[in-house]
């Protein structure tokens, strides 16, 4: 295929993506919200001027609070940020700017991602007054905004710094692939940049959300028995916030990360070995490398056309449809992503060809377009049965959350043994899928098939993420149709969204751990590759490969395995120890001001924002000098092996971890979400609601998994994936130095 | 050195540990009990005859109780026993009769040592109305009857089977190494007896206890307030079984496999590798293998005089004195053993020796005495490292279990956060120092360097052993004193016994944790060796070596990394369900005999044991069977090389779950003890203890932390070490199956 063909569909595939994410946009925004709204009056069961009024200035609330912590903590990393690239200077100022380029796209799309949340959050409890279909529309459409919006504009720059560095770079010789090399290095520096800044933005967002919502719940929950979301409640607006910085634009930049790095490492490893036989050379050029951008661009499109019958075909008009509706646009753009995934291989890529090893022998021979769409359809297929079976393990309609639920009937114990239980087990089915996908993909195509598998998996990103930030803008909804005392009705139906959402979430969660062990897995392999082809004199004294046996590696993968533990003692402390301050400042509002619990007096919500964004700021700290400092310390002083062991250490034990932590904390949201409902009977036959014993069992769970499922658990993907690329970037670095061990 | 000498030191060794258990178990039998005993009628606060009897009487419940969980256990698993044992006579019926005398000395000892805990948990209650001293006393001699039987008799037995098998298969020729190697090949069934042995018991006997445990809490402590060990509750009497056969016998169980399993692979990997260059000629004797023997030997000799010193010497006079004189033990032992390591090393070993590969080139070359000494002594000083570690991660004495009992004035799920976060913390250190000792044995002596790291740990088992085993009978006193209502003085007595026996009970599980990886890795080493010494025709097809980076090794590390999570699951919901069988007939009998909780009627807590016997017979085999089928099917199915991705897979992966679970649950049920204990107070400076809302909130970690600390936790050490076991005794067999991968 000719480059610049690519580039035209890259592009036009990218406008539309823009075109349908401002459309959405507008869409959302177009409902104005007043009080003289049709039929107002009897739904809303009187008073409504005030309700609505309410309704209008909590969203704005939510708004100013995410927009002032996101302000903070991009001011906090840019400076983090612009002394990394003044570093990366020194590897190449072409490198430097594709990092600033990266972090820059990233916390792009992380704010206007958070500004569509906060606008369709209070008009998606609006719209939950006239009707379920309405407000489902509003929540779904905001997460389409989000999910266009950034795969479209990280695509589109990705492909701009490409045409950019190509033509300055790249000579137009006959034989030009060491030069594409040399480029697609420098490109690699986009993923590092994205990931760097999703660091901040996955575990300062995270610590944030989860000290807002388990101090709120601590307080206002067990100690107060006040409802969720209690306008009585000073932390309930920080909770909503958090929803916002935390799930919305730290999920944003983790999933732009994997995105990224995926694609960097498929251009990385493809550039370096995938290769033509043109009589007794080898050839490539350019346009022949633009599979995996094409695949991602025909992507956006097909999630066009899918997310479009979501909105306009079909109806959600009953909370039973809600969770299916949204499964099955996962379902459908999988279906027909696959027979476009095959067309563009067989268009894009050489008919035959070869991958080489560094030292120019054939490493992989008779390789066909085949190979490389069957990477990416397992990929992408691994992605959809991770998402069902995250669904089964997470919802209430099915047994594993039941038997959690039922298990509150003996007490928080058995609740919380019965759902740790639940998260271990829920590790099977993707361990295995994942571990197939790569066996296979690297069987097929070594590295280069398991990028293609990653971006396999996220070609469908932009609906993984529409359903996954319809999560917390339903959640937030919910919190403002309590605070603004819609009526129990409207609470129903935000319930039931927000639920549906915690199972989204969830899912949302599963492709992003599953996308980030294959990108790291292709990472390592490109770390592997530049260790193994360094040379000193004549010799590659790293030739030999990593094996197990080896004394340092052994060693390595055994620290490497304990990270992903010291990271999550890290991140759960940090949520504990912020949460404890929350509460105490609501205590003292609550205790100093009488008021506020009898409904006469307005809390300080502002007081509870700025605690946790000052938390999270400072708390991230630990956690993120573990990720950055030691591959780099273990590096610089061990050399290149250690590294070696390192890596694949924290990504086996960090994705166990990951997904057994996201689904623990998301089956115990969703049994006491059941008991909430109503569902849960107790053996006399009794149903339990909010208030009972078991509400209270149920609450204790939800209320642990919190910082499981939404800082320490997803805030992995970031430790296996940042160390990886990281540690890629610094490869030359570790070989001339390790000064404490030398290999025999 | 001389093979009869080496035997003459052994034998006496373990006559003299014999000897002084036999002394010790008499000295606990010599306390007659009767209610005329001096000064006791003020002791007592009256009714002293009806209370004493009480007493008698729950010793012997709890004692039948044991015996009875211990026939149906042995005689269920002796049918699976002997399956394996007719299996293994295809491979060698000297290996089945290896296998047969390992399993049948791991029951005996875990009888025995049952026995010697059910006569001293009640006469330590006894002790108690005396003085603390003598109760320590009494309790720390039923752990020394444990530890010092165990070892001694093991070793005894190995060393006959070494004598008996030495002289029937080994020629005497001059140059007989090989027949050595197949010797001590046959040998090393003893090691995978023992660990099957271990499975049972750790896994079963881990089920029961907690399945009682957690019953009992649930509805005595929760719902009807009633005190811990409270005789109207129906489950204590189980509870107080499950102790013994748990704690002690399968702890015991486990122990005796680590330590069978690593003599074993020091002897296995040292014939096979450990030569004396003797002209242009490789040369060993047998009698220069018996370092790793002599070293266990001597372990025993001086542990006798450090156990001495605590029974005679240190007075135990005062509660904080107890955990500093346990801990003294293990540093008065490690200390003791340090020189008289390094003078086994210089007498047993060769002055100068090397190691060879399998086809005879030298590996290692130059080596020395002091080669071994070395990592036996990291090994040694390892063990002593993570045991304080683990002591001041789970007790009450220090900052993190205090900051875990701080966090229940926020509730339940503060608790849970912050012990879980402790448990992760709690790895750092562990995880570092055994990558460390792996990294240096391996470094210096291949897999035998780590082989006789392992043995260098496990060198003051007999301390370990008796410090462990002192906690689940101090338990039991605190039981046995709680119902036989012996007044509050006695109870905060056995209390404080009981606390200082959580953490030797953590120490413990961090000793078994820590072998439990070392000997799994030196297993893992005479795995590795077996397959690339595998021969087809003239070609070795395994001789590469386990690479990182080969697609099945990749695959199915991460699916080895996955077991543990698995297996946890199993054995977590195992207890759950057990549990909440218990609960219901608990509820059951309170309900339908309102007599029992008005202390007019007896409970029938036959039913209890009959249902945690039953339970955890039945509740073992899922987990049972992963542990042996997963590696056997991978192995069959997949090949040699899927299996070595396989075990290092769950054995990194493994020992963090393992140290993790295993100290947030100590930690939780010592911050339950430091509230009980009066120690807390909350912001306002009141006192909190039992009844109070943040006792409650204590309650429920310590719950959860039951099967988390003891089933999930140190079941773990057996999946790890038993599969690796297991597939080095199937290596042949995988080499010639592995129909669906081959190797390119």
């Amino acid at each position: 295929m000719e480059f610049v063909t690519a580039l035209v569909f890259i592009f036009i595939a990218c406008a539309c993506g823009i075109v349908w994410a401002i459309f959405n946009w507008m869409a959302v925004h177009k409902l104005e919200i007043h009080h003289k709204h049709e039929g107002l009056t009897e739904l809303l069961q009187g008073a409504e001027q005030e309700k609505i009024e309410t309704l209008l200035e909590i969203g704005e609330h939510i708004q100013d609070g995410a927009q002032a912590f996101l302000k903070e903590e991009y001011t906090d990393c840019s400076v983090f940020l612009a002394i990394m690239a003044v570093l990366l200077i020194f590897i190449s100022p072409w490198s430097s700017l594709a990092f600033v380029l990266g972090a820059a796209t990233s916390m792009l799309c992380g704010y206007l991602g958070m500004a569509i949340a906060t606008a369709a959050n209070f008009r998606t409890a609006f719209s939950a007054i006239t009707s379920l279909s309405n407000a489902f529309q509003m929540a779904y459409r905001g997460g389409c905004v989000m999910g266009f919006l950034l795969v479209s504009i990280s695509l589109s720059i990705l492909t701009l710094i490409i045409i950019i560095y190509n033509a300055i770079i790249v000579r137009s010789d006959d034989n030009n692939f060491e030069d594409l090399v040399t480029m697609f290095d420098y490109v690699a520096a986009y993923g590092l940049g994205g990931s760097t800044f999703a660091l901040f933005g996955r575990v300062g967002g995270g610590i944030y959300t989860k000290a807002a919502d388990v101090g709120a719940d601590l307080v206002g929950k067990v100690e107060k028995n006040l409802p969720e979301d209690s306008p009585k409640n000073p932390a309930t607006i920080a909770d909503n916030v958090g929803d916002n910085v935390g799930d919305i634009a730290g999920m944003g930049a983790d999933l732009f990360g994997s995105f990224a790095e995926s694609t960097c490492a498929a251009l990385v490893v493809s550039s370096t070995q995938l290769r033509v036989v043109q009589g007794d050379t080898y050839v490539i050029e350019i346009g022949q490398l633009m599979y995996p951008l094409m695949v991602s661009a025909f992507g956006i499109g097909i999630c066009i056309l899918v997310s479009a019958y979501a909105v306009y075909i079909s109806k959600v008009n009953h909370i039973n449809k809600i969770e299916s509706t949204l499964k099955f646009q996962l379902l459908l753009s999988t279906v027909a992503l696959s027979p476009i995934i095959i067309g563009i291989a067989y268009w894009c890529l050489p008919a035959d060809f070869v991958m080489v090893a560094a030292d120019n022998s054939i490493q992989l021979s008779e390789l066909k377009p085949w190979h490389a769409f069957l990477c990416s359809l397992m990929g992408l297929w691994s992605g959809l049965l991770i998402g069902y079976f995250t669904e089964y393990m997470t919802s209430h309609s099915y047994t594993p959350v039941r038997e959690v639920a039922k298990a509150c009937g003996t007490g928080a114990a058995t609740n919380i043994i019965y759902g740790l239980a639940l998260g271990y087990l829920s590790t099977i089915v993707p361990i295995v899928a994942i571990a197939i996908t790569a066996l296979l993909s690297m069987k097929m195509l070594s590295f280069y098939g398991v990028a293609l598998a990653a971006l396999g998996m996220l070609s469908n990103l932009t609906i993984g993420l529409a359903i996954d930030a319809y999560g917390p803008i339903s959640d937030n909804a919910g919190g403002i149709a309590e605070m603004s005392e819609l009526g129990e009705n409207v609470r129903e139906s935000t319930d039931a969204l927000d639920a549906a959402g915690n199972t989204t979430a969830a899912i949302g969660k599963g492709f992003a751990i599953g996308s980030a062990a294959l990108v790291s897995l292709s990472l390592y392999g490109g770390y592997l590759t530049r260790i193994q082809t360094y040379k000193v004199g004549d010799q590659f004294p790293f030739a030999e490969g990593a094996k197990i046996d080896d004394p340092i590696i052994f060693a390595m993968l055994l620290i490497g395995a304990m990270l992903p533990y010291a990271f999550s003692a890290f991140t759960m402390k940090s949520v504990g120890k912020a949460a404890l301050q929350m509460v105490e400042e609501v205590r003292r509002q609550l205790h100093e001001h009488p008021g506020i619990y009898a409904g006469t007096e307005e809390p300080d919500f502002r007081a509870c924002i700025a605690i946790s964004t000052k938390a999270s700021l400072k708390e991230m700290i630990p956690p993120g000098l573990l990720v950055i400092v030691t591959p780099t310390a273990v590096g610089l002083f061990f050399g290149p092996y250690a590294v070696a062991g390192l890596l694949p250490g924290a990504l086996i034990s960090g994705v166990q971890m990951a997904i057994s932590a996201s689904n623990t904390g998301g089956a115990w949201d969703n049994a006491k979400k059941y008991i909430e409902a109503g569902f849960y009977r107790n053996e006399a036959g009794e149903v339990k609601k909010k208030g009972s014993d078991e509400h209270k069992a149920a609450v204790i769970g939800d209320t642990v998994g919190d910082p499981l499922k939404d800082t320490s658990g997803p805030s992995l993907n970031i430790l296996i994936k940042l160390m990886a690329i990281l540690s890629l970037v610094l490869a030359g670095a570790f070989c001339r130095t390790g000064w404490l061990y030398k290999p025999e």
